[in-house]
């Protein structure tokens, strides 16, 4: 089959051998397939990736001297089924599953793995168990968003919101798009997102933002603060003895950049109580103050993926119309395409998610 | 008076101006007063925490180049009352309270500031409406170690425990060994508590850990996972995918050493899902991995200090025998003494908890 292939750190299109379905497997072909930040750090940093899965049990294990094909975020049609499978769906289907086989020796990721080739190739190998039938009338384009939404729907999942938190997104990328329709969702207001592109702050708005920051020219801390301030003063819960000003809501800061410096600036300049949802996957060393944390007992919380549950209840909101995608997706390539794909998502000028088509030219 | 001033990064003894009690507020002889961990930070790094309070708002409020008197953890004996104030007891009660004052400009401590003296003076000036009579039959010593017996109540209750969670103390000083005793209060076992130093290890079996670890030996992460198998495997939930071997119940691991690289120890070596709260004070600049928070779902909880009812809790626990303080108590000294003690307590092999007594010698 053809595939854009990692190869020594770059992506090459080549002839692969297709995967081969075992026991609880089908083949499938993939229709469509969004490249993840992940995948661009993957690409830059896929030592450090394959050292710390190693040093935490994760399960992205790979030779990097073989070839990978990356790609997590897919829908696909059903092709073939492995030996002894239940044939739960007809060839045909369309189908969207969480990236991952359960193996004998445990847990495999399909698009992080020597074995398991992922979306940027034309066929896939997926758990038959995992399968979710792509519902009539959801576009295979929305159904390949089903993964990187429901990156968002676990975090906002995770995050616990109470009626009177008020959130603060960082970062307006692919993971934050996906925090804010998330946040959607809930009856939390307002959402306060913020981001150096000015690109991304229209998608952020298009996506749910009701107020976007430019934090070269305002701190997105103090925009948030004039918009938590309690309306009702008499709700506010008193106020920790060395905070002076107008009572606010409670913080809830999602982290969706990921990169080196952002969990500690976001921590100097968070107010005291503040929970922080780590979401962006910052693969470097990075540094910190811990009494800044001690002094305002801040809480961080660093997330990732999301469960069974999660993934299927993020592609029937879809379905359902319950969140709309459509400010994610800013672009369409073929196989040919991806290398391209890949630079130009390094700058967040114009693009948030590009999508693989690999049977397309 | 006579007082231990902090002065040009050293301890020496010397008469000073004793405080004047304003409106509010009392004036107390000190009759016992713990040395901190803090306050051996303080010492060493008082740059430090007064930039670290002015960054992040906390009323750590000195000018180093003035007179400090140190001492946060007192038992006192009322004396006199400042004009206007309500003389709720009488002259000669013997006192806890909250080492802050809340002044027109917002709240200072007692013990880190300039104008408020500590415990390592003869006076000192209180809020009168912080004052809690010590009860009778508790001693003064115990009285006094209400404060860092309050630092491990708060931080267990912001722990939230539950049943099934199973906790790993990392640092047997003071901050630890109060963790372990207010964790011996609720019904969760076994306390796993681990230090390099066999005598805070033996303080740490005294206060109530079921099972102490020697990190030059073994691990104290394998130690908790031999402790935390569940016993009857039908109440473990199900496994996190990529996890293997026997289902273990929630790690909670609580941070009580404070010096740079424990955070990320702990996060490397922590099981997924692992709650990590960070009782201990590290006013160093840190690093860590971001990736092995975010591969594992770790929480990181900062912690600090405790609320008047978690005071008042904790008074009314050593007075009823709930828990018992005795282990945490290794030395007393006079004014004196102050500066050796210090000295003595940088290293763990004999003591945890010096009580300074201004009044003897």
């Amino acid at each position: 089959m053809r595939a854009a292939v990692m190869r020594q750190k770059k992506l090459v299109v080549d002839r692969i051998e297709a995967p081969i379905p075992a026991k609880g497997q089908v083949l499938v072909k993939t229709l469509a397939c969004g490249i993840c930040g992940s995948d661009l750090h993957a690409l830059k940093h896929a030592e450090k990736l394959v050292e710390g899965a190693k040093r935490t049990g994760a399960p992205f294990v790979m030779d990097l001297g073989r070839d990978v094909v990356m790609g997590h975020e897919f829908c696909a049609e059903l092709v073939d089924f492995g030996p002894d499978t239940p044939r739960r769906f007809k060839a045909g289907t369309r189908v969207c599953a969480m990236p991952v086989l359960i193996r004998p020796n445990g847990i495999e990721t399909v698009g992080y793995s020597n074995d398991n080739p992922g979306g940027y190739g034309e066929y896939m190998r997926l758990m038959e168990s995992f399968l979710l039938e792509v519902p009539n009338g959801l576009s295979t384009e929305y159904a390949a968003l089903t993964e990187p939404m429901a990156v968002g729907y676990h975090a906002v999942q995770k995050a616990r919101l109470a009626e009177d938190d008020a959130p603060l997104v960082i970062g307006c990328g692919p993971v934050g798009l996906s925090v804010i329709a998330a946040l959607k969702m809930t009856n939390i207001r307002p959402i306060v997102a913020a981001d150096f592109s000015p690109r991304r702050r229209q998608l952020a708005e298009q996506m749910g933002a009701d107020v976007v920051v430019n934090p070269e020219v305002k701190s997105p801390h103090e925009s948030w603060k004039e918009m938590a301030v309690y309306k009702d003063p008499a709700k506010a819960p008193p106020l920790l003895p060395f905070l002076t000003g107008p009572a606010l809501r409670p913080a809830v800061i999602f982290e969706c950049v990921g990169v080196p410096g952002v969990i500690e600036s976001i921590m100097t300049a968070a107010p005291p109580n503040a929970r922080i949802v780590v979401v962006g996957l910052c693969m470097e060393r990075d540094q910190f103050e811990p009494m800044f944390g001690i002094n305002k007992e801040l809480n961080l919380h660093f997330v990732l993926g999301y469960n069974g549950s999660e993934f299927a209840t993020t592609l029937r909101n879809l379905a359902e119309g319950k969140v709309n995608p459509q400010p994610l997706l800013t672009g369409k390539v073929g196989l040919g395409g991806v290398a391209q794909a890949f630079d130009d998502l390094g700058s967040p000028a114009h693009h948030a998610k590009i999508l693989v088509e690999p049977w397309q030219n």
